[in-house]
Order: structure tokens, then sequence, then C-alpha cells
């Protein structure tokens, strides 16, 4: 498979050190899933430091995948936090602890997801092209995702295995075509496709 | 001004009541600007129930302005939950509490975020288009953003009036060109901008 990925994982998108400090802090959950803290921080603007309430989450992978056909695999979730089920690409948080990650962390984590929600692996000689990365709320969170083009896919023989957390009612393969449609008609409602779809427009590659 | 809105804003797109149902719920933390709960939810899939951690946020709007040679206003602030300056289009709560919104306070959050984070207003006879909304990060919370695309814009006389809670260090108009670059070249990272481009390009607006 190739993976073409560069270092660019291996240094946190969290934190521009020059000119920036932590001054105080307070923690005001410390949940399983999310931790927030009231932070203080010098600025490169405010040096006299500005409080913030920020929400921290493990960072993520988003895999936009496609099978030889160029279908765009697709899966349906219900989304408790929305209370909805929502048509999405495949994601899914990276267990590694902290920075740095390395391109095997990395690649693990797409390949897992892949075959969890999905139960579809990259063919062999398959590529997977880095897309960046975003940050999905950067007002109040430092949740970041890694966005891959993963192709081409195909179906694993054992099918999907979703983690029991999951509730994964179905899996697509839409046309590039039908997934703008999608977009443009507000069925896709998620930063992580739309985010995508973005990145992988701006590189000429859809 | 021509603002074409229909009434989508009435109804909250958090909550399919159709088999959901909310068993149990615990408060985790009461912030001024995030609450969390965990709550228990029976889903359509999971007539059991399901527990998951939930963050609450004020929706909010984002604004793809184009002055009337289709540039592009962007400002590049602080954002201290990632301890960096992004260059984002303009965005801001919606400071309605709760549902429904008509379209009034939608328009008059658009206006005034305009007005204080670049200094910019709609021209007379200008529109504001909705481009749907989309989920910042389904996975834990219910934010969600309405974007917009309003054009053409123009400086107003009195110059950017920004929130004492914000550090705007820069404003400036880009090509669509020099846009897609930038989206390209991972430049611009955040959900707003990378969202809003996605649901112009699928609708053929860009």
């Amino acid at each position: 498979m190739s993976t073409r990925f560069d270092n660019d994982f291996e240094r946190s998108p969290v934190g521009d050190p020059d000119g920036w400090e932590k001054l105080d802090s307070e923690s005001l959950l410390d949940g399983t899933y999310l931790q927030v803290e009231e932070a203080r921080y010098r600025t490169p603007s405010r040096p006299e430091g500005a409080t913030w309430t920020i929400a921290h989450r493990k960072s993520a992978i988003a895999v936009f995948a496609m099978n030889a056909d160029n279908r765009v695999l697709m899966i349906r979730q219900e989304r408790i936090a929305v209370r909805r089920a929502l048509w999405e690409i495949v994601a899914g948080q990276i267990d590694d602890v902290g920075h740095p990650h390395d391109g095997e962390v990395i690649r693990d984590t797409i390949e897992r997801e892949l075959a969890e929600e999905a139960g579809y692996g990259v063919v062999p000689g398959g590529e997977i092209l880095p897309l960046g990365y975003y940050y999905t709320s950067p007002g109040y969170t430092d949740e970041h995702i890694y966005l891959f083009l993963a192709r081409a896919v195909e179906p694993l023989p054992g099918g999907a295995r979703p983690d029991d957390s999951e509730a994964i009612l179905d899996l697509a393969l839409f046309t590039v075509e039908e997934l703008r449609g999608m977009i443009a008609r507000n069925e896709i409602v998620d930063s992580l496709t739309l985010s995508a779809f973005a990145r992988l427009t701006a590189r000429g590659l859809l």
C-alpha cells in the first residue's frame, strides 16, 4: 500500500508556542470522553492574558474512501448528541494518548475504522493520501480531525464489526455526483464529510 | 436587501423525535459557555437506551461574504482553544435563547457579526442566501452552525467594532482562487470556512 505520509503528524496542530503561554488553569470537568478547563493564556495580542473555557477531546481521523468505481463509502449512524441518524464518511478517534502521533498509529486507526465501521479495507497497492486536518470548532475546543483519501477500498471477508457503543444503521456507496447533490440539499450535515469534500475539491481530486 | 429565508430556522435541527426519548440525564457541567450532560436516550435502534456524554453550545452563524469584485471577506483571529491565529470567515453565536429562531434573529446576527468582526455590511439590494447548516462534531456536541452567502458586502463608515473577548488581528479580501489554494495547502483549517466552501461548491455557486 502506498501511504505517502510526511512527518506532519509528529507535531500537534494545537499550540503555536511563539507568544503563547499558559498563565493559569482550573479543571471544570475531567470526564472520560471530554475534559473542560478554564485557562488563562498570554497571547501575542494580549500580553496581559485572556481567560477562556476550553474543551479537550482526543484527535480523530476521517477517511473519504472510494472504491474502484470511484464511489464514496458512507455510513449512516445514530448520533445521540444531535438525536438523529446521519450519513457520514468513516471516522474514529485516535486512541494513542497525546502527541506526537506517528504515521503508523494514524494508518492503523484508518484501517481499524474502515474495517470496524464499514467492513472495508484498502486494496493491495491502494493508497491513503493525507488531506491535512481541521478544527471542528476552534472557538471552544482543541478537537482536530486528520482527513484522508483512501482508494481503492473493497469489502473485507468478515463484514463490519462495529463497536458496541456505535449504532451504524446503513452503508452505501454513492457516486461523487450523488454526494455533491446530498451536500447541496443539506442532507450531508457533518463537518467531517463537508471538510473532506472541501479539501478534495480545492485540490482538484474530485 | 433580498433575504430569501425560508422557514427552516423555526425548527431546531437537533432532535428527530420519532423513536428518540430521553430516559435519564445528569448534569456534569453547567458553565456559562458550555454545558455538559451524561444522558441516556432510547433510540430507534437501541430501544433499551444508550448513555452518552453530550456537550451543549449555542448555535451560531457563519457567513461567506463576497464584495462586488467576488472577493471573499476573511478575518484572522486568535483562537485560544487551539493557541493559534486562524484565517476564517465571519461567524458568531446566536444570542437568542433556545429555538425557534426566526429569520429576523438570524439576519440580525449576520449583520451584527459582519459589522463587529469586520466593519462590513451588505450593500443596499444585496442578498443573504442560506446554505443550510452543519454539526461541528456530532459525536459529542449538538453545536450547529447556520451557513450563509452574503453578497455584495462593503466597508461600513465606522470600521470594525470587535467584542472585548475577541482578538481579531487582520482582515483580508481573497479571490476565490486564493481561497481555494489556502484550503488545498491546509492554511484554512476551521470547519466553518471548509463547510461553507463545500456547500457553495456543491451548489455551483463558486
